[in-house]
């Protein structure tokens, strides 16, 4: 039926109402257009999904053509960190209001899906970022982050204190209640509500935001997605370290954290006419139409 | 010596270097001038101050006519709440950069304090917060804040939401990291770190700042200081309430924070001549000189 | 028909498609209920209203019980401050999106406004500002705002300049593309844009924010509206001081603006059941609902 | 005495009080080492620079080894557009506080500039901006802009609509008191003061930040400098476009600005072991030291 059988994996949030019925009937409509349907294998807990073959997240990595993602934001930031390795492209269709990265609306789910499998897509990629922990010399954690590298205060404590370093040269004693490491895709959740600045995803850069910093100049800064950022914990209690505000590790003084643009890049595959923009435009309610005449006071 | 001996409590920042010394030098002359002196009683552990009455803060309180505090705006902080209750006005003498409430010099300490107790003085009164947390009806907490009173969310987990209400009216449901109720007095301390303004101490207001809010339009507001704000914890983990980032409780789902104005004041003396706006502008920098005719681009 | 005739004027907006067809209904329902309508004489000059009475400001200020503006917030502040030498009471009936001063919908004007006149109203008060230009020792202009009082850089030019007193006490020298003093009502307009707090309007407040200022620490400050601001001209080329940005004047080096608090109040009448909160939540898009469990990430 | 003699224009602040001494012994000093030193016409002015030859600014692009300006930023701003097309490398000597892009002591500039002829030297590559203005089909203006290019509204005048596109695709209709394009070397002046970011110097970007943007979600947003920006006047009066705040041009309704990096670049040579987040850290008066253990609160 079409040009060329795929093997597509289906993805979809967890313990959501109505994910199993949406993915049931896409599962069925890409077997009928000849595709090789696999479901991700915690996704697969759904009982309706019985029916279909499963995979794990690394053998999605080796095996599939493309991986679609039926969720909101959150659901597509945990698969493509785990994907990013493989180079897997990514659809992603919203069950809510669409999102920044999940931009298909489940009532034009077939459609566009049947568009993008036949070649008809907007094809883009995004940078993600890697940091590891040294403590007393070692390597004791390491993690990899779509968004944002988050460095945190406890509930219960006043501000951290962070000594930054870019690419070996000192940068500034930081106190605030915590850094924001933010690639462009990140720019436009957490650090965004910090203060800090959108990214276009295409710039090759990377967002440091402080969380209400307690120097009125330690402003948001945007650096050369290539540069080496090491942050040491001066000062503080309770602190930890958050990927995407989805994975977590504790840290304690004198702690080294060192973030890098991953080697990995995330592909998404949007519907033809895509553009960041319009996405922007939508999700921040920016004026579309102009003002009417007169109407400027 | 003078027209009229006072008892005069002193009140010194804990495990501090050299603060025993300027106690001890400070009490002697106070003695002499033929005051009565005590020490707090806690202070009273540096045993260079083992010659000294000493009285607990509620002693302090019943009959001190003034309490010296030597240290910075945290030590203050600390001996304001507690001594709130019983109208003793307050001195501040600062061991290093002067603070925003304790200004006066260490190095001009006992002419700028000989002045003061001879009457020379500017008197100034600022208001403080109360908080009480209710749990399923029943009262389980309560505390009083000098600066603020700040909902927290802890360093492991993602945004709080928070349900607001001032005066029985619904305001928000917020989501953020967490929320920043503030005297004018904390308006240079956290709330400023999270972009709250400054709020002159004789205005009559309290500031609700929050913390990283996800929605862009949840800006810091001003309310009058008669106001009664509730707030409900609605989503989110390991949350925190703080007072002054000094005092804590921890919070679960469906609590509700009851903040009120304090009846309490707290009254500090300041050297004749002292304004405000002096502070401010020593503290944040702010520029004294009009710039050389020409160099303004 | 009603318990108690009233003389009510209509205020309308100048050349807006529709005005004169809602304020003919308007009238002539107002009529019917046995009211005494006249028309604000500018308003007039729509030919539909040729049938109805007419009134000056002035005589409006000394007859009219009440006085019903229908256009805009900005229609409203024009005539608020024409009128707050008169203390009549007004009511905001908004031809499109409501407003935060405007706050009857066009379709729902008669039944609101004859619940008004029967005495089922929320009242509030809301404070102006003055400033005078002081040249050379002479008053050379005077203005009322109810919004704010801007002092503002010219399109072509550098920064400006300007020396900030406060009750006779120095502040700083700011250099800004210019400085807004803001009434609790304009702290939803142009001092918002510019990073100004939210006041109450019930808060005796008054805020100054500095425009793009070139010292970061230059933030945004809250002093009790008894205080009387002093702003003088350092340096800078094509300034101006705006009211409400409605009305203006140009201004020279040393030229001295001094604002105070108006001695004139302006009442608004609201529908009952009308709070500050619906207004502020509704116009800034605040979240109403809690998110749905689980929607936190 | 030099390996190799060069030809080292000298360029200065005109009126300002010394320079021209300082011109003097710098080129004396040069001259001795062996170079051909040239002062810049305009600079010639001063009558104690008579004795030494000069250059219009496009004989010294085609013919100076280098160019050292004696000033301040502002100074260097206005020479680097202009030498921008011909790749001399620049060096900047500071008459008083260092600048961003000053970075030379005037009381170290002797060995300074010594060793920088002598190839002990960072060099660093600085992007420029170009802008056209489009009226009714016809260019009608071009500039050139080293810190930014600027549309701002006059000083009597409310807000200006500009309609905002990017590569093509419409980005928003933005009212504001206009909008910043900025380059990274821009985002450390204008840019930052209206709530920019921080760029990196080495950042391939341009920040677009809005000046007092109505919309609160209007946020700065930084772009790819492959970008073509293309704003239009909508709506707003006196409008100018402004060249690093130091050129300017009248605009008018519909007219189209469009902005794209310029093919040129400005080369900076600095001392041995400068470096950005040195500079950063003075000027901004970031912390260099850890706080002292136990004064975080």
């Amino acid at each position: 039926m079409t040009v060329q059988a795929k093997t597509i994996a289906l993805v979809g949030k967890y313990n959501a109402a109505g994910i199993a019925d949406s993915m049931t009937e896409l599962a069925n409509f890409l077997e009928q257009a000849g595709h090789h349907v696999v479901i991700e294998a915690e996704t697969a807990q759904y009982p309706q999904l019985a029916q279909f073959a499963t995979m794990t997240v690394p053998e999605i990595g080796k095996s599939a053509d493309a991986a679609i993602v039926i969720g909101g934001d959150g659901t597509m930031l945990g698969i493509a960190r785990q994907l990013a390795p493989y180079n897997v492209p990514l659809i992603g269709v919203n069950q809510g209001r669409l999102g920044f990265i999940t931009d298909i609306a489940l009532d034009r789910m077939v459609p566009a899906i049947t568009d993008i499998l036949d070649g008809k897509y907007a094809s883009e990629r995004r940078s993600l970022l890697q940091a590891i922990v040294v403590r007393d010399g070692d390597q004791i954690f390491s993690g990899v982050a779509f968004n944002d590298i988050v460095v945190s205060r406890g509930a219960g404590s006043g501000m951290v204190e962070l000594r930054v370093e870019v690419d070996g040269h000192f940068m500034y004693n930081q106190r605030s209640d915590g850094l924001i490491v933010s690639t462009p895709t990140g720019s436009t959740a957490y650090a965004l509500s910090a203060g800090g600045p959108l990214l276009h995803p295409s710039l090759s850069g990377i967002a440091m935001v402080p969380i209400a910093p307690h120097a009125l100049s330690n402003r948001p800064i945007v650096l050369p997605d290539s540069s080496e950022i090491v942050i040491e914990i001066v000062a503080g209690r309770d602190i930890s370290l958050n990927f995407d505000m989805q994975n977590f590790a504790s840290l304690m003084h004198q702690d080294r954290i060192i973030v890098n643009r991953s080697a990995h890049t995330v592909t998404f595959l949007h519907p033809q006419g895509w553009n960041y923009y319009n996405t922007l435009r939508e999700k921040l309610h920016w004026n579309e139409y102009p003002s009417v005449e007169g109407a400027l006071n």
